[in-house]
């Protein structure tokens, strides 16, 4: 018998890291240990499983041509052996063993390991909520949970559903519990969806989406108690009750490192410590996937980002280790994306929000903007915000969302973000440009020139959230509109102090402006609002007085009154 | 009067660089001189206004709210005056004098300058065949071009429509030619189609599906004369004759350099010659957009490569030096993107036939999969390519095509080439995963793990060329297709040593396998060959005999027997 390497989990990373090491050393003994009856899935398909996109839940533990991944796929293709409903309960790493118990029968063995790897994944956090024990409150995470909720959504008592916690979980079930014809509640204790994923101002334009389509969003608000006999009736919230069918909890999820912590490894509150190898503070036992803390590369610090992508770098990242290779993982910078009822939403990098909570003085573009050339028939709106190092124009993070495409723009932005490229970087980074795919100067690209705009102090802006302080504090100031009539008549702002001139007569009007005040020029993106401050300043205006909004009047979240 | 600026071409490049030294410097005085009749329009458009899907060409000469970027557009919003129907016929450098000639009246003028840029585009190549200049022959270039090529689809004597040259504009155009009701038929020189963007094994599949939309390709044929009265009748090429009624000549564009010629400037057979900030070899005289060479960032060698894109970013680097600011453009990688029937197509850096031409060693991966998860309603297959720096892995180019998503992956191979980076970024870069979207391991890092394998000797592999010759040159060697036997029914290779095992049976009957041959491994796209190649070494066969096949049947660009 060669090394033996015994592998904790059987979801994503630890399949990957057990056939990793096998391929490259085939004389290497692996052992693989999940204590659920299914190994290698899809666990990121459940949305769409429940949803019936995926009319078999097995579809998920299938490779691309329908092999089933079970034990004798693993044993025959993988030359992997692997225990299923087996938990690892205790690790003596003075004998290098580890105990497991079969979840069926309870018998217990000990399994003596040369390197262990630990991929216990995480588990959807359920807080200690009066009631939460009771029927009809559901977690998603694995199959079980899957098919669980399937069957609760076929046979809920009524057509009342709460999703609590907006994550990412939470927005991607909207569509099944909707397609199932439920009603839909959110209950969300920060005050906007994707609280982790996106700053407030971007965050609006998907909640007035998302209530758009019927769902009631109740942000700024905590569960405090479920209530009903047997199976939960209604959610009892700190401003209101909701009736409840049916309840997904999706608060977020855990890392499993109970087994780890127990065995004296390091640990913290966001997973098992892992240097770049992988290697846990044991140089024999590894940890990757939902369970170990993850490296953000923007802020050189620990983050928690269980992602199905991430557990798969890690598993050969750590197979390679087990091999004998020397191989190590840089860390993530956070992306995510989802679509939520037909609208795209993405994010790489830091939020504003989050670089300034690192204490970093950032500068910020909020870009809508067609994602194709606004004459293709195809053209969708999406929102791109970008933020970055105000001294080194280092891109920190990008925010995209909307019914357009985000997919390339976040891609593109992790990786420039991942070369620790700046906004001139952006700018030379050379996309593809054609018009079915894109406009000729891409939105990011855009989102960049601003950023760059603003460092050379072309540009001296306001976000909404500044603007609407200063109408709050009430400042003497004046927006300067500077859309067609025919745009205004659609959309404006409902203030007194807004003047409005048409673009092309600010150069003939601009005598009219006062010059005494702060003007904060704006159009439909800010584009010609662009236009109008730097003509205001031709016109010899104090600099000093000239503003933009940023995003105009599409990006500001606030009041305005629409008719389209 | 401010410092005086003339600009030179009034299409993308032109009234970029004039807008942006105004907008950050309006002390200087602008003055932009186009020979045509329109200014700044949307050129790439043009095929979508032949097709249908946009209705006035106009549209094309429009900001995205409608308004028309005319002469009172770039004066009262710009403050930019521009002289229309006005050619510049000579530039005398030591006066500082452009001699303009009024297309009209014939009328002349000189405009002297402090500062020039010139912005004269490209031309579309009309070579001297035999009947070239009769009437049914058309160019795409300006918008005048794409209202007469309407004009002739809809008047044409009959529906015969032949393209001549394969590159983008000649296939963006197959779509409204069809949807016109032409038989359409291309003649291209190479032997194969969009020989400037792909590897003849990727432009296969992309062949194939042209043909299948009723298209007749004539690869590695050339014109000899068009024929008829005074209107075109027929194409007589080397080897057949077509009938035509309507003749689209797409052999690509030659740079404007005459003017710039003539006034002595440095130029050269791929354009002007300029330096990183865009000057040509008179400090005083910038040149950009579709007239210049441009430099690729990935061989160090300059290049031709007109793109829109690349224009506006010129424009603005020349608006920024115009004003006194140290800009540089860093150069190109020849990133190109178009949708052909349904298909796309994508390209950034080199090709391997490039790279090669360069004396690059290379490696390549040739991974064709599912754009999104395989249990997605959505998914549609990719075929991607990579060609990496064989001693550093450093990503030299990557080609993506298929009815599937290939957008996000050229854009964040893009940033990377532009960083430098290896097929190790690659795989470090954070690419955004959800099931909507793409796989948990992106088909770009799916490449650049492949490609890492080679690096690494895990994987031996011949592309589907090699193995075309070793069948040509009659090798002794085998095929093992590993795939199930429902897959071999659906298609297989119809040579007679090809032997069948599926993946799970591999370890069980390896003994079956011949010990002293060549075993080229393969599955559906090769990534369970690549498993079985693993699995073989690992029952000891010599390593030096076991192949694997490059991207799969899939992949194979050659004979195979297909059942679908």
């Amino acid at each position: 018998m060669g090394r033996r390497i015994v592998v904790i989990g059987g979801v994503a990373c630890g399949p990957k890291a057990a056939c990793r090491v096998k391929r490259i050393d085939p004389s290497v003994d692996v052992l693989l240990v999940e204590k659920g009856e299914e190994i290698s899935y899809g666990a990121c398909g459940l949305p769409f499983y429940l949803e019936g996109q995926v009319s078999d839940v097995k579809e998920l533990t299938t490779t691309p041509v329908g092999v089933v991944r079970d034990v004798n796929f693993f044993k025959a293709v993988k030359g992997v052996d692997v225990l299923l409903n087996t938990e690892a309960v205790s690790i003596d790493r003075k004998k290098k063993e580890v105990k497991v118990r079969n979840v069926k029968d309870g018998s217990e063995d000990s399994l003596s390991y040369d390197n262990l790897v630990i991929a216990t994944g995480s588990s959807p956090v359920r807080p200690p909520i009066p009631g939460i024990e009771l029927a009809g409150i559901y977690c998603l995470k694995t199959l079980n949970d899957g098919v669980k909720l399937k069957k609760a959504m076929e046979n809920a008592p009524g057509k009342n559903a709460v999703v609590v916690g907006a994550g990412l979980i939470g927005m991607e079930c909207l569509e099944p519990l909707l397609k199932a014809g439920f009603k839909v509640h959110v209950v969300e204790k920060l005050p906007f969806v994707l609280p982790a994923l996106l700053d407030e101002e971007m965050a609006v334009p998907l909640m007035k989406h998302i209530e758009s389509k019927g769902v009631a969003l109740h942000c700024g608000d905590g569960v405090s108690s479920f209530a009903g006999d047997d199976h939960v009736q209604k959610v009892v919230t700190e401003k209101t009750e909701i009736p409840a069918d049916l309840v997904l909890l999706a608060i977020g999820f855990r890392p499993n490192t109970k087994l780890a912590e127990d065995a004296g490894l390091d640990t913290g509150p966001m997973g098992i410590k892992v240097d770049a190898h992988m290697r846990t503070s044991d140089p024999d036992i590894y940890a990757g996937g939902d369970c170990v803390e993850s490296y953000n590369i923007v802020t050189g610090k620990p983050i928690y980002a269980p992602m199905g992508s991430t557990a798969n770098k890690h598993g050969r990242i750590i197979g390679n280790n087990l091999a004998g290779w020397n191989s190590t993982f840089v860390g993530v910078c956070g992306t995510g994306v989802c679509n939520i009822l037909g609208f795209n939403v993405a994010r790489t990098g830091l939020t504003e929000r989050d670089a300034k909570n690192e204490g970093m003085a950032v500068l910020t573009a909020l870009c809508p903007g067609p994602d194709k050339p606004h004459y293709m028939e195809g053209a969708k709106l999406i929102h791109l915000k970008m933020v970055a190092d105000r001294h080194t124009g280092r891109v920190l993070g990008v925010q995209i969302l909307g019914p357009g495409e985000v997919l390339s723009r976040v891609d593109t932005a992790a990786a420039i973000i991942k070369a620790r490229g700046s906004v001139d970087d952006c700018f030379e980074t050379d996309m593809a440009y054609a018009p079915p795919f894109s406009p000729a100067m891409d939105n990011l690209i855009v989102a960049a020139n601003v950023i760059q705009n603003k460092r050379d102090g072309l540009i001296r802006s306001f976000s909404p959230a500044q603007v609407k302080e200063k109408l709050e504090r009430g400042d003497d100031f004046i927006f300067l509109d500077v859309r067609t009539p025919k745009e205004l008549e659609q959309m404006k702002l409902p203030y007194d102090n807004v003047v409005h001139i048409p673009l092309g007569m600010v150069r003939k009007k601009a005598s009219e402006l006062p010059r005494d005040k702060d003007i904060v020029c704006l159009c439909k993106i800010s584009l010609r609002g662009y236009e109008a401050a730097r003509i205001l300043e031709a016109e010899g205006f104090d600099r000093e007085r000239i503003w933009l909004l940023d995003g105009g009047i599409v990006a500001w979240p606030y009041e305005k009154i629409v008719n389209m």
